[in-house]
C-alpha cells in the first residue's frame, strides 16, 4: 500500500511540475476536499484557507484561470516529497501525512524555495481501484505564502 | 529492511519537524551515539562535535534545554531525506547512510537551508522489534553550521 | 523492480556528493549517452547540450578534468531525489522519469539551490544484472545552469 501512496503522490507532483495542470484534478475524487493553509492557522483550528475548493470541479476551475492568466510561462514548480506516513485508516479512508517543499523556478530568474510543509490526506480506493485524494489539507510551515494566482501545491 | 529504515528516519524527522521534540529520544537507544560533525572534521578523523550525547538521556536533556529557551516558536525545521543506503550489517547493527537537507523557517521570515548532509547510522533493533538508532553521525556538508540552541538534526 | 531503480539513483548521487566522482561512469553502459540541458531547449527539441557525452569513456574523461581543476575542494553537492516513475518498457530497457533538485555547498560559504529537473532516463539491465544507464537526459528546470567545470547532475 506503501508504494501506491508514493506512486499517487509522485504522480500528482509529476502533474504539476510537467505543466500538465488539466491532469491534477485527476488525481482528487469528485467530491473532494483542498485546501492551503499554514500550520498557525491549521494550530488554532481557523478555517480560512489561502487556497480552498470543495469539489474537483472548483480544481478545474482553478487550473482554467491559470491558464488564462498564463501564469505557467512564468514560472515552474519543482515538489520534493518526503515518504508518506499512514496514520490510521477507518472506513476504507486512509489519514495519510506527508513531508514536502517546493522549489519555484522563475523564467529568467533564480530558483527559490516557494513552500515547505505536510500534506495531510484522506485517500480512498476510486472505481477502479486507484488510489484517489478525498480530501489534501496543505499545511504550509511558513505564513508568509503567496498564492494569489500560484500553482496548486 | 528498507521499508522499515526508511519509516524509521521518516519517523524521526516528523518528529522534529511536527514540534513533538520529547518523541525524538524515542527513536535511540538507552546508549545512544549521537553527533553532530562537519564533512571536514570527518574526514579528518577530528572527534569534536556541534553537539554531542552519549546517552538517550542526554538527547532528552536537549529537548528541555530547546523547550525553556522557547527556540521552537521562532523557528521550525522541515527535513528532506533521501532514500537510506544500507553499507554493512554485522553482529545485530546496520551500518546506514542517509543524505539529508534541512530548511528552517523563521517565524514571519523566509525560509532557508539550514543544513544539508549524511546521516551515518548504525541501526539495531529494539526490545520490541523496533528499528532505533544505536548510533548517528550527522555529518554536515557545510563548515557554516550555527547549532547553538538549534533543534537537532 | 523500483527498489533497484531507486536504488541506482541513490548510488549514483552517493558517488557525486560523497566526492567519489570516478564511481560515477560505472553506473553507465559503455557506450551511454549522457546531456544536460535546459527544459525549454528540451521542449523545443534543441539538441545543444550543456554538457554532453556519447559514451562511458567521455564521462570517465570529464571526472578527471574536474580533478585536474581541483574542482571538489572547492565545492559539494548533496542531491534531492524524487522517486523514479516508470513511463514504459520495452525491449529490455525502461524509460524512467525522476525529479531531483541538487544542493551545492560551496567551500566557507553559502548553500544554495545549484539546479533542479527531471532525469529522462533509459535503464537496462547490465552483464550480472545490476541496472546501468543507457541514456540519460539531464533537464533542467531553469535556463541560468552554469556546468562550466561543475560537478554532474
Amino acid at each position: 500500500m506503501l508504494d501506491k501512496l508514493i506512486a499517487l503522490n509522485a504522480d500528482c507532483a509529476a502533474a504539476l511540475d510537467d505543466d500538465r495542470l488539466e491532469d491534477w484534478p485527476g488525481y482528487f475524487t469528485e467530491d473532494a476536499f483542498y485546501r492551503v493553509t499554514t500550520a498557525q492557522n491549521h494550530a488554532r483550528g481557523l478555517p480560512a484557507g489561502l487556497i480552498y475548493a470543495d469539489s474537483r470541479q472548483m480544481l478545474r476551475d482553478r487550473v482554467l484561470s491559470l491558464r488564462k492568466a498564463n501564469v505557467y510561462e512564468a514560472q515552474r514548480y519543482r515538489h520534493l516529497l518526503s515518504v508518506p506516513r499512514l496514520r490510521g485508516e477507518a472506513g476504507g479512508r486512509m489519514q495519510v501525512e506527508t513531508g514536502f517543499a517546493v522549489l519555484r523556478i522563475v523564467r529568467g530568474g533564480a530558483t527559490d524555495i516557494f513552500a515547505s510543509g505536510r500534506y495531510l490526506d484522506e485517500v480512498v480506493a476510486g472505481p477502479d481501484g486507484q488510489l484517489l485524494l478525498q480530501r489534501r489539507d496543505v499545511v504550509c510551515d511558513s505564513s508568509r505564502i503567496d498564492t494569489l494566482l500560484a500553482i496548486p501545491l
